[in-house]
């Protein structure tokens, strides 16, 4: 988000869910997602105001800049696809946020700094039981800041919690046989609750790729399955900030191409 | 190279290096890559025949499939994508193998199956003194058979190792002051002698991630190098098979996207 200082204020994660039947044009987009039910624990920021930018047609999760998602237009000399090396913004808590997620946040950030590094990150997310590598957590943060900088301030850290905190209730929901895995069907439902619609290949290819015993339970767990949301927001956000008119193709120049998967390959 | 039956003998790694002057033409192609001083050490194999596809323009080292290389058509259902999921099919040393390449693989290869897996490769490839990552054999394995089969044959063996040792004569040739790593100038001029132009962002990029000190050294050792060149490679070529004009622009769909760049996030 930054290099983005005029975003509003329900920009990207948090915003509520859109309304079903509210959207019928998106129904065809290309992407074959469904009206998303996604959406952060209500807060004060998300009450629906009639000034607000058009909801995101794809019903997806998060944060598209907002140049794709609301016609904000980028600052001048911006680059179109985002600067990784671009500072991060300063930020603050978003009013009516958990008391402990302030106090976890200024447990981690021992020197004031306002932000918080990978490795505290990682340790702040394990004293709510999630635990991730170290991959999982960078490619959090690069999701969550579109930078490199690989540090979050307190806005970053609610949009993550709250987000990981909805990932693990859809993950529970259809991990219905309580193992701790989700085999590719199930996953494919998740993927769509969360407004992501993939083909048989890309799931098999998910599967296949973030099963943790090589292939043998065709399913992945909880750890896993996060990065595999991540992988699929991510790229798909890209893809559709290149896509601006939702026909379902989208032209990269080379540049462009490399810096746009590139932050995601070598996280 | 699965799913591609009719490929022709040169075709792939230990094709012929361009000869100079002989495409002038390529020199204002978008990639910016000089003719391309890349080749595996002669064999037999090699040896310029009339009748050969024309040469790829970009100058880069590697594989594109035949379709895109020398106008060889993909077979019937074929997607334009490749299918991750295809068999690789058995192949043989080509004439006036190294035999104790030949030796290296029958060592590991003990089933006498006709392909190694990826253990099996990590394992042999140390036996020349090359240690890597599991995730760059998976890289490599990837590259060099075009599917997610993670095994490979004699042909692609023998592919992996004179690359390998082409890029650590690279290396070696760029770490001047002998310390076993290469900054971000001595990268880029290491990708240009592959065929590969990057510009300073990517570049930075490229030495930021690869960097094991993690941004510390600002240089990248020679296991990382190669896994540095496998993903500017592999990249660089699904583009331009996309880029079938060398507009220095290529047109995704969604699927295409998706199919062409998740192999490489989650080898």
């Amino acid at each position: 988000m930054a290099g983005y200082p005029n975003a509003p204020p329900n920009y990207g994660y948090g915003a509520p869910p859109p309304q079903y039947g509210a959207a019928p044009a998106y129904g065809q987009q290309p992407y074959g997602a469904p009206s998303a039910p996604y959406g952060a624990p209500p807060s004060a920021a998300d009450k629906p105001a009639k000034d607000k930018p058009p909801k995101d047609p794809y019903g997806a999760a998060a944060a598209p800049p907002p140049h794709a998602a609301g016609g904000y237009p980028p600052p001048p000399g911006a680059s179109p696809y985002g600067n990784p090396f671009a500072a991060l913004t300063p930020s603050q808590f978003p009013p009516g946020t958990d008391p402990s997620l302030v106090a976890s946040f200024q447990m981690a950030d021992q020197d004031r700094s306002g932000f918080i590094d990978d490795k505290e990150l990682q340790r702040a997310l394990s004293t709510y039981n999630q635990s991730f590598s170290m991959r999982t957590v960078h490619l959090l943060m690069y999701l969550f800041t579109n930078t490199n900088a690989r540090k979050i301030g307190p806005k970053e850290f609610t949009q993550v919690f709250y987000s990981l905190q909805n990932w693990r209730g859809i993950f529970e929901r259809f991990d219905r046989d309580r193992s701790g895995k989700i085999d590719a069907n199930e996953l494919r439902e998740a993927l769509l609750s969360l407004g992501f619609s993939v083909s048989p290949v890309i799931l098999d290819l998910l599967v296949s790729k973030f099963d943790k015993s090589g292939g043998k339970n065709k399913a992945i767990e909880y750890d896993n399955f996060i990065e595999c949301c991540l992988t699929v927001k991510g790229l798909t956000e890209k893809f559709k900030e290149r896509d601006t008119i939702y026909s379902g193709s989208a032209t990269f120049h080379y540049e462009g191409f490399m810096l746009t998967v590139l932050p995601f390959l070598i996280a």
